[in-house]
């Protein structure tokens, strides 16, 4: 049986586990990347690896969310992972160089590596054969380290494009076609792989418009093969030498298959609030707009841009709508302002703002109340936009920029119609992409060879590697369904210290009991104690980082939530289960031991262990875990765990590859 | 004897008073400027007058200090200020069109007329021989209902300028001297009159830079005269017709003379943090700089920018350094990029901002923890920059630019010496100032005839006449000394409700009782017992207002703080003088009403008038005002008094031009 481009992929990377949908398999990381809001604590994490440099063929970090720096805790962030990338050898794009995927795309994609990226967009260079996945924080910190990847083998899915885009119809309205069929949660635990005659005729640019908002349809990641468009791609980014011809077997085997017919596409736009409320666009027109902006890594770059530009040559933005421009990467806004584009779209009434995320995540430009913005993004969840009660709509440039000149939402046809003059601009490349690289710093030429640390910048503490006792005074005592959100509370106010542990473990289960944390630090840790259902919630990975830096050695709970269990893997905490009576016993202040050798007994696979309380009277408590959770266990955290392989200090007798 | 040129341009508006230094005048006001987070007061007040246009021969409003609109408000604030300007006639000036002194002085400012801006920066203009002068937001709305601006006639003082600036010292080396030599109060009670051999070899630019930061020094407003330069200027701006020859007497008599030879000045910094912590840039040289911008009002136009442009076209910003261009109007990042500076500076490293005030009012670009940040901006008070303890150096673009080439403090002169090819750029101005006028939107062109008010926005209230019996309920009593701060505080969880007094007012008096308001309003209204010294503080005009929306109609105090006690007026509100022993007397929830018929009394000009406590006893209040005080309190308060002024609805029986 031939194999998907996804299966190529991943068999090429494959350190561990099968290529069977739904079975964990550990994969090589060939490129990471990072971005500035969850960039620090990665870094942090890396530096506790205790490596030299980063391990993997390539890592950049990136400036692209806070980029305004509206306090100094921005600005020290970016200084921060300026110097962390000098240090341990990573590229830096600076604030204002644009946006992760954009950057990435242009300067480091390339077809059949593996990138791992610490944003959920980070699928976008599957447009040329990259096979790229979102991940959180400390999966990137670990596969900067040298770790594998682990994630459930997707179904990969075939979306078979035919025909060719015609008139005013774009790459955006592909994808929002797609979740027109599919809806927001139509790819969850899949990759969609695009083929057919159809495919030839997209440019990379379209092509990563597609692949990037396909994290739209909650897919793992969207790919694309490569060919001569990927070649010319890759020659006018300046790095021939990347092209790699890959492509499916023709015998490959898909789990599903969608057929969509370019030709048949018209413009399309998502009404409020949800990615999959698509409509062509002729049913919202003459709706009153008073904002619309171009930008995001979806539609920011060079290609999304000019389209505007030549439709608003000569012509003006409406005198009651404000459009913005943001463009996706500093090379595009170059060379865009070098051909004199810029000076024409400020003309026309553009605003033009920094490189930037910005608004597609609420910071700067807000809607006015009750008004319509038309965005070129990705997303238009509810208040999202920075309002409440927001009408927020999705749409392609060519519909952005259409509305833009008449003040309402207009199909790009009719208003073609209307004034006689305005044609279809298509898709163009620059010849070259000849930005300068004065905002990427290689590693080499980084000055910085150590870590400059803000005051809200602090450390993350790494376990040592568990020992023979572990235990403690059941410190709190709590109910079932406790939440992430009750153990590290994610207001603003409090998730601001998200570089700084020991700030942020002040708040650990304040919701519960406010003193807690102060308890804690007293007892020199301790113990938890919970009903069922334990850490429910989100991936917070601080919901673990953070007890495990006040001393939590074990937390003894009915049940516990899948990804917290993980986490607190991940963070050297054992996790272990116990009965209802055990539970009803046991009371906040208990003096709880576990009597056997812990370490040995997490290493040799034991599941069930014996506790002591207050010399009193002991229970049994068991140990769920797979042979990996064990030896990240044992060796203190996934932290310790991947500066063992990495260090040959393998303390755990286990490799990642044969555990 | 000759006069001055601010003597003549005064003597052309007066109105009322005469030309003596500390004495009252009245003048006639041309243009009026106001800027977003002033204006929509402004605009609501004007609004109050019931008037159907504004009456000065121009009025302009800018959006420039929240343009990042983070946050809904900011956005409606704008809508609100562009339909203001429609519906009653002035220009408007998009979000992303530029700082309010650099748009109006490239589109509006003209040699003799005055202008009245509520912006501390107004003088800019004053580089082309207009009469700038910054004023609270009333007095604007007053001045665009037609009523003259009073103010304290100022010194006028001499600035003889000799010899001509040489190699890098620039126009910003200028006031940087005058700071030096003055400090930030030496300019109080003053106008600049620059004369001397030296003018003529400035360009306007230059001169504004100059007139720009004369706010520093304090001074009520900095003028030059009029020359080839301006005429050149005006024409390359394309308002040939706006040229007018303005020079003071030859035999014009100055309070004061102080002499600034050109030739002699070198590369000036100020230190932190306080404009006139000034001394040469050697002094400094070798201070490592991890952030340079150039923008603002004084220094952030095509002439601002070109000079970096030049300095920095084929070489890079220092890798440590970031380096952010804020242009101050668009027209200047339009031509800047029509002539391939924009992409030249990008290519440098540098990050384009989007034309405001920005980080000069600590918007954006906070610079880093412990880090030095050099900008062309005016002021470097300490916390302004948006992180305290900061360390910002004000200097020309000229000594930005070297600072950001070679990342760290250097004299540009010392910097040409180590890299052997960099010359002085120069000043140069655009053949013509060809930029767009599409955010620019003419009181013709508006397509707005009605306000359109957010959920934030909310009423003025505008009082009736005072009528024959005043009193009510003394809702509170307070002690000696209460600011203005304790009226309505300054915190901005309370003054982002600065636009909304229906909202604003809820916090009235708060710090002393927080019942006040609640009281206030239940009660109907009523009337305020006060101690020594009643509305110390700041000029806050919302201090009065607020507690005539709750319907105070008199204070009684046992004296009041010179400024509040001109608010109540303005606002309607009877300020009484009480003795000691009735302070001591009145309790909280007496009724108190004036016997005598009020309206008449305050237009007859008596001065005590008897008051009823509880039917139950009496004492005698005074009113001490001036003739022109007395008409703004009889028709209401200063609002409707102008508002009658400009109807001929004259009750007062007064005229200002009379009064």
């Amino acid at each position: 049986m031939g194999q998907t481009l996804t299966e190529k992929i991943l068999d090429d990377h494959l350190v561990e586990g099968e290529l069977t949908p739904g079975e964990e398999i550990g994969i090589d990381i060939d490129q990471t990347l990072t971005q500035d809001t969850t960039g620090t604590m990665v870094w942090l994490q890396f530096e506790a690896l205790g490596l030299e440099d980063v391990q993997t063929e390539l890592a950049a970090q990136y400036c692209d969310h806070q980029t305004y720096q509206f306090d100094f805790k921005n600005t020290d962030d970016h200084r921060f992972l300026r110097s962390a990338a000098g240090t341990f050898g990573a590229h830096f794009s600076r604030p204002g160089n644009g946006i992760c995927h954009n950057v990435h795309k242009e300067n480091f994609a390339a077809p059949g590596k593996t990138l791992l990226g610490s944003d959920s967009h980070t699928p976008t260079p599957g447009g040329l054969g990259q096979l790229a996945i979102g991940a959180g924080g400390l999966d990137i910190a670990v596969a900067m380290g040298g770790g594998p990847y682990y994630v459930e083998m997707p179904e990969v899915v075939n979306v078979r494009l035919e025909g060719e885009l015609e008139g005013w119809a774009s790459a955006k309205d592909v994808i929002l076609e797609m979740l027109r069929r599919l809806s927001v949660k139509g790819g969850v635990g899949k990759v969609f792989e695009y083929t057919g005659p159809g495919v030839e005729s997209l440019t990379v640019p379209e092509r990563t418009t597609i692949t990037n908002m396909g994290t739209e349809l909650g897919a793992t990641s969207s790919i694309f093969p490569t060919d001569e468009q990927t070649k010319d791609y890759l020659e006018r980014v300046g790095r021939p030498e990347d092209f790699e011809k890959l492509e499916p077997d023709a015998d490959a085997e898909y789990a599903d298959e969608i057929v969509v017919d370019l030709s048949e596409l018209e413009p399309l736009i998502a009404k409020p609030s949800m990615p999959d409320n698509v409509v062509p666009v002729r049913e919202v027109e003459g709706e009153r707009v008073e904002q619309v902006m171009i930008g995001s890594c979806t539609n920011g770059s060079y290609e999304d841009i000019l389209p505007g530009a030549k439709m608003l040559k000569g012509r003006e933005v409406a005198k009651h709508t404000e459009m913005i421009v943001a463009p996706a990467s500093k090379q595009s806004a170059e060379i865009l302002a070098r051909q004199g584009w810029t000076a024409e779209l400020m003309a026309a009434g553009v605003n033009f703002s920094e490189a930037t995320c910005g608004a597609c995540i609420g910071i700067g430009h807000v809607p006015a109340s009750d008004s319509v913005s038309l965005r070129t993004f990705n997303r238009n969840f509810e208040g999202r936009s920075g309002i409440e009660d927001d009408s927020v709509y999705l749409c392609s440039p060519e519909v952005a920029t259409a509305a833009a000149i008449k003040g309402e939402i207009v199909d790009p046809r009719d208003l073609a119609e209307e004034l006689g003059d305005l044609e279809s601009p298509g898709i163009e490349l620059p010849d070259e992409y000849d930005g300068s690289d004065a905002d990427l710093i290689d590693p080499n030429e980084s000055i910085d060879d150590e870590l400059i640390k803000g005051p809200n910048i602090g450390d993350v503490p790494l376990k040592d590697p568990l020992g023979d006792t572990v235990g403690g005074e059941s410190i709190l005592k709590m109910d079932d369904n406790i939440t992430t959100d009750h153990i590290i509370p994610a207001t603003a106010d409090i998730l601001m210290y998200r570089s700084n542990i020991e700030k942020l473990s002040e708040f650990t289960l304040s919701r519960v009991d406010d003193t807690f944390a102060d308890r804690a630090l007293e007892a020199d840790g301790g113990t938890l104690v919970a009903g069922e259902n334990y850490g429910q919630g989100s991936s917070r990975e601080h919901a673990a980082l953070c007890p495990m830096y006040l001393g939590i050695e074990a937390v003894f709970a009915q049940s516990f939530a899948r990804i917290h269990r993980a986490n607190l893997f991940n963070f050297g905490i054992v996790p272990l289960t116990i009965d209802d009576d055990t539970y009803e016993q046991i009371e906040q202040g208990d003096d709880i031991t576990v009597v056997d050798d812990v370490g040995a007994g997490v290493r040799n696979g034991e599941e069930q262990f014996t506790c002591r309380v207050n010399d009193d009277w002991e229970f049994t408590a068991q140990l769920h875990a797979s042979e990996r959770e064990r030896d990240i266990l044992a060796a203190g955290g996934k932290l310790s765990w991947t500066k063992e392989q990495a260090t040959g200090d393998s303390g755990s007798g286990a490799t990642p590859a044969d555990d």
